[in-house]
């Protein structure tokens, strides 16, 4: 067997890292990594050797991850499966799947139709009630219902999440993008973290906490999608024939791509926004007919809500508004702009994307101390929810005091707070507290309030600067609590309010409406912290349903993202980082072009003859992880050694299950692949695996063979060793493969020299083989002024170890 | 040298076809390949044989194509290139790239403007004139001043583009989408070829033809992004240093796709539109930073043409009206619908679907038709722009004839026509011709008359009916007179009065405004013909400024691309192919499953050793049409044969030029590449090339020998030869790639089989060689229903041969 390099590299000792680098580390990182690294040994502990893989924190727990196979298998079995047999498996096929993404629209729409309804009842009656305490003068019973009920529901949502599915924790986004780069973790798109998420995220949401819908949103369409491309389920009896072809990654990478762009669609009521979302966020591949199902998803999506808020028009929702809820109407009609209104505008765009940037580092420095608490187990994560609740509840009920009563003109206060009389909040009748207007609200009201046109006196200079603030502050505070919620909302909150206030302050310099700026300073901040462009344009569109204000959306997006971007990277990959998740980027580092692919790779490779001995299959699988071979013809199959494809761990365990071994090392014959059906090898539902170690076997069958060739894979992708390590990504990462085998240059070699996995991609692995690259990489990032540098490369380096 | 298979096999001798199809072969077909074999034989025996590359129609004319490289080339020069030399130079680049992007969107902008306002004031003055002579009774005068001034300026128009630049005849989307696929074509993106796009355009337009200027906005703008991006001029002394960055066909395509977008943006003043067009309509490779870039393109054109609008809201430009002329606000405040009002809808989809899909076959027969005659010579071309240009006067001219006069209601007369007088046509004052207002006038107008909402009773039925027939009829005939028109208005206008029609028809059965069911209308044809989803729905919704059409557009797109999927392909699909530009498509035929790549690969492969004479390399050169020679290393340099990579033809004649030869057979040593600097290997513009006949060499010279070594492509992307054809052409299409070689599976062989170029994943080279598998593959398109089969293997066979 070759010796140069190695499969599926999973179990390699952590890569070294240089002495000085050692000391650089800060005490926070240390500490976290020890705590981490404690996590890792006892799940290493847990699992045989042979079973070790990667691990990352997928929602709130560490969990091992695995990559997924996107590559079309090529071997005989597959040649006579129902691809090409035919006209009516491609129809039934073709059918099925846009049957799925109309499902998928369908139950998405429903989904976040429930969901807005349950906090808009559920919220509403807490307000209800703590409204009319306040009325009738018990403002500390009112404060008690209210931080009270905020507690329950938080307390709620923690632990259901702790205790059912860990998985639900957060927004869902960053573990979305992973699985569609490729990388795959148990139970994210379980049926338990389904309804865990839907349930956890209207208690959390409802509970008043500084937290949003959009990002759950997206998880629940991809989980949506994933369920429904899982091919049944064999547990609850759920099978059909049709489904199983759905039963690879490939179509289920689709289905999931389609869940989430109708997640996001659903969260906003923006159908064209989420297509955009999952495409410029979201996904990592991408073909035509893809833009075109999930583009029908979301229109899906557009017509059950509309259908939905029919039914709800005529007053049988509760407490549910009359159809606009979910879209933020900005009403005034004519929004006039000239070419002197961009000064402001321009000022608006950079200092959105330096407060974008400071957003994301003082999010990530809480996060990483919020993970190290969350990680001591459930009773700390119950605990770290209570005493953000109760801040939270302490600063929306406190802060309205310091903000004077103001009278009402005219109508005003029945125009203003719409809902009911709680925006008077202490004042006497005929008054109202425009702080309480901000605070003590549903996140979707304030920003409605906030968008809203004409209402430039409204809102008294502090309180709109006492509330972005206190919108910043507790945004930041709020994201690590382990429970499902997203940051969409409360970064559009924070943004509306910027916006605000710069409007004020720029007083009588500027013509444009507040409510404008509100829009255009939600603008900014997005693009200052999530840094997507087209589809946050595109969405804020569709929210504020006014087309005339696309060109100063754009520009106010563009200028922050620029200014951001010289700071650090967007929220979701500080997230992904965080979170140890092995994302491939689009992007090469320089040092990948000093480097070939032979640097990198590195031994044992593993590899089997055409026909190979049933011990020596399971001797190999059962001490290494390797989730690949290279199947090798050696005499006296072949004379001089022929490259005859790669076969798949679990291809060989479906293989060793069957039984169907041969006496002696013989070829099997023309029919030895008839005895299987292409169902036998289809791929398990994601984060699902089978083990060598369930299956049993004979001494008398462990000293018979099997004939590989049916079942392997004879269109492997290859690269010779002298390519680049740069053109090698650039490959990987576009097809998206899992293998990628290394040919030698020469004649006089073994055919195959090596294997190159995600994990020979990663940063850490290359700069811990060749820490002399470690100057150049620097340079490249010090270029970036990433001030979370060393960090990431503690994390990573611990988990990818 | 080995023999096994051949590079740029563009010499190739015809693909053989089987007997029984040349019988199949349609009489009409047989008359065009005739004539364009005429042509091609034309072409080979202008040009050296070893010169000969595939032709394709380009513009109006016959052109030689090549492909592009966008291969990343790593060699020692380049890695002692600027990308290697840190900060500044990339930081350079990067600010130069902005800058391109910011001056495209700035040109294209104002390019767009400029073409509005020519078209408005030219057509303006004509349409003035004609109804003063109306209003003076000499109708006989009118007409001939109507049809003579539409004569003139069509036959300007066709007049320039066959003498000066025939590359710019036509729409140009095809020949852009081509570029963006990797076909090159000379003088598509030259500034001769800019500027008879733009005259000849508004000439076009300006004649009241039934074209639009959408497909050459794109062009205009693809062309201003190519010359950007071409690196100055050194036939005009304006090159820079820092323009080096530039001389690469890969960040020319991110320009030239920028500039797409923009066209898009500055035709329909949809930023967001432009955009997501070039994405899912244009570009077959894309790139995350790419849309960000496209995106700020696209708003820098929303933010100049809103400039140089508000320049003529004062009425200082002519006949350009105040401000709305590019947006067809559809003025309805708030359009209502439940879900009664969906059949009706949908209805209006499928039979889009099928007028849409009938369109499209019906253009291409004419096109067949017109191509033919545009073949023969500058005077055809002229002839027949003549004939379509009286036939479509004394279409537009005598139609409204049949309508009768109708008496206006209040000041509808004043409304309806508020550009002038000219819409009573033959009527007496007070009175209107309701055709007269949809023929008489420019598309722009037509369109905004059928998109306003309140007025069902301002057309007759039998007008509209009249002018969905005449429109249809219009839009098939003009597009094949070789001037610079786009087919993208026409369509919308047909759309607008099929809604119109079918909103009549439905009469009481739908509470739909008509003006509603224009745009649905036109949603449905242009989802029936162009089968765009995403990015038609968002053009209209910026077009009309209406987001709460949103889900009826979405439905209506949905349903109409659905029903005509099932007939053929979309138009420029079609166009595409009759123009035989080698389109690599980005899916895979069932049959190349059941290929390996060795099956295709055929030779003789060229083949260099590592330091080889000069004698040799200028006869391979002068031999053969390959691009690119596999480099390896023989004795004495290496024991067993060892695969070093692969050298451009473009590179080895720099090398030639610049005669650094060695005097005897051996390594150049490590200076070698410090003779050259990058800029010496700068791939020229689009469309040009360095020929071997150019280079003089002294017999002394021939003798001696060059160390390719530092100039050769060490990471040159590979396959195995048991590699299945299906996924060999993923790789080839999601990479980008020109050369793949072919590496064989055993030991015992030479280190490199064949070469794999864009011509051996073309259908007909590969049925050609596999005649067998024609009948799978019919089997596939007959499913696909295409009735154009035959038509497109023959016209592939011939160009491709």
């Amino acid at each position: 067997m070759a010796d140069a390099a190695g499969a599926s590299k999973e179990e390699l000792a952590p890569a070294s890292s240089s002495p000085e680098e050692e000391v650089e580390e800060e005490e926070l990182i240390g500490t976290l990594k020890e705590s981490l690294l404690e996590h890792l040994s006892l799940n290493l502990r847990r699992h045989a050797p042979n079973n070790t893989s990667q691990v990352a924190i997928v929602g709130s727990n560490l969990c091992p991850i695995e990559s997924l196979d996107y590559e079309l298998v090529e071997n005989e079995l597959f040649n006579q499966d129902w691809r090409s047999r035919g006209r009516s498996a491609i129809l039934r096929y073709v059918f099925l799947k846009w049957t799925f993404c109309l499902f998928i629209g369908l139950v998405s729409g429903a989904i976040g139709f429930f969901n807005n309804l349950s906090v808009e009842n559920v919220a509403g009656l807490k307000f209800a009630t703590v409204s009319d305490l306040m009325l009738a003068d018990k403002y500390w019973t009112a404060f008690g219902v209210f931080a009270g009920s905020n507690l329950a529901l938080l307390i709620f949502a923690t632990a259901i999440t702790a205790f059912v599915s860990t998985a639900a924790g957060g927004s869902g986004i960053p573990e979305v993008k992973a699985y569609l780069n490729g990388v795959d973790a148990p139970d994210i798109f379980s049926l338990r973290t389904l309804a865990v998420k839907i349930v956890g995220l209207i208690a959390a949401v409802s509970s008043s906490l500084h937290v949003g819908k959009a990002g759950p949103m997206v998880h629940i369409g991809a989980c949506i999608g994933a369920i429904v491309g899982q091919g049944g389920s064999r547990k609850y009896g759920m099978t059909w024939r049709w489904l199983r072809y759905f039963k690879n990654d490939r179509d289920r990478r689709d289905l999931v791509t389609c869940g989430a762009a109708a997640g996001i669609a659903a969260a906003f009521r923006a159908p064209v926004g989420g297509v955009l979302f999952a495409l410029e966020s979201l996904s990592s591949w991408w073909r035509g007919a893809l833009i075109w199902r999930a583009f029908f998803a979301t229109a899906v999506v557009a017509v059950t809500l509309r259908a939905l808020m029919d039914v709800c028009e005529s007053g049988r929702c509760g407490l549910f508004g009359k159809g606009g809820l979910i879209m933020y109407n900005v009403t005034a009609d004519n929004i006039t702009y000239h070419l002197a209104d961009l000064p402001p505008v321009i000022l608006l765009g950079v200092i959105g994307g330096i407060l974008g940037s400071l957003y994301n580092f003082l999010m990530l420095k809480v996060l990483q101390i919020f993970t190290l608490i969350n990680q001591k187990g459930p009773a700390y994560k119950l605990l770290l929810a209570a005493t953000v609740s109760i801040f939270t509840s302490c600063c929306l009920f406190g802060l309205p005091w310091l903000a004077p009563c103001r009278p009402c003109e005219k109508d005003d206060c029945r125009v203003i707070g719409h809902s009911g009389g709680y925006n008077n909040f202490q004042c006497p009748p005929n008054q109202y507290n425009d702080l309480a207007i901000l605070f003590f609200n549903t996140n979707d009201n304030t920003i409605r309030k906030l968008f809203s046109s004409g209402t430039n006196d409204v809102f008294h200079k502090s309180s709109i600067m006492v509330s972005f603030v206190a919108s910043y502050v507790l945004g930041i505070v709020s994201y690590g609590v382990a429970a499902p919620f997203g940051l969409f909302v409360p970064i559009f909150l924070t943004g509306a309010a910027y916006g605000r206030v710069t409007g004020m302050l720029m007083g009588t310099n500027t013509t444009l409406d507040h409510g404008l700026f509100a829009v255009l300073g939600a603008a900014s901040f997005l693009g200052g912290t999530m840094r997507m462009t087209v589809s946050v344009c595109v969405i804020i569109l569709e929210l504020t349903n006014n087309l005339l204000l696309l060109p100063l959306v754009m520009l106010v997006l563009l200028i922050s993202k620029t200014v951001a971007d010289s700071f650090n990277p967007n929220i979701y990959h500080l997230i992904l980082k965080l979170k140890c998740l092995p994302y491939l980027e689009d992007h090469v580092e320089p040092y990948m072009r000093q480097l070939t692919v032979s640097d990198v790779v590195t031994g044992p490779l593993r590899i089997f003859n055409g026909v190979e001995k049933v011990s020596y299959i399971v001797h190999i699988l059962k001490t290494t992880g390797h989730h690949a071979f290279p199947v090798i013809d050696e005499p006296p199959f072949s004379s001089p050694p022929v490259l005859f494809g790669l076969i798949l761990r679990a291809h060989l365990l479906s293989l060793l299950r069957k039984k169907h071994f041969l006496p002696t090392c013989s070829l099997a014959g023309s029919d030895a692949s008839k005895k299987f059906v292409a169902d036998d090898f289809a791929k398990r539902g994601s984060g699902k695996h089978d083990h060598i170690e369930d299956i049993e076997l004979t001494a008398e069958e462990m000293e018979m063979f099997i004939d590989l060739h049916p079942f392997t894979n004879t269109s492997p992708y290859t690269v010779i060793e002298t390519m680049s390590l740069a053109k090698a990504l650039i490959l990987f990462r576009e097809i998206g493969l899992r293998h990628l085998l290394v040919v030698p240059k020469s004649s006089n070699r073994a055919p195959v020299v090596g294997i190159l996995t995600r994990h020979d991609f990663m940063p850490e692995h290359i700069l811990g083989l060749h820490p002399y690259l470690s100057e150049s990489r620097w340079k490249r990032l010090r270029f970036q002024k990433s001030t979370f540098t060393r960090f990431y490369r503690a994390c990573l380096m611990w988990a990818c170890s």
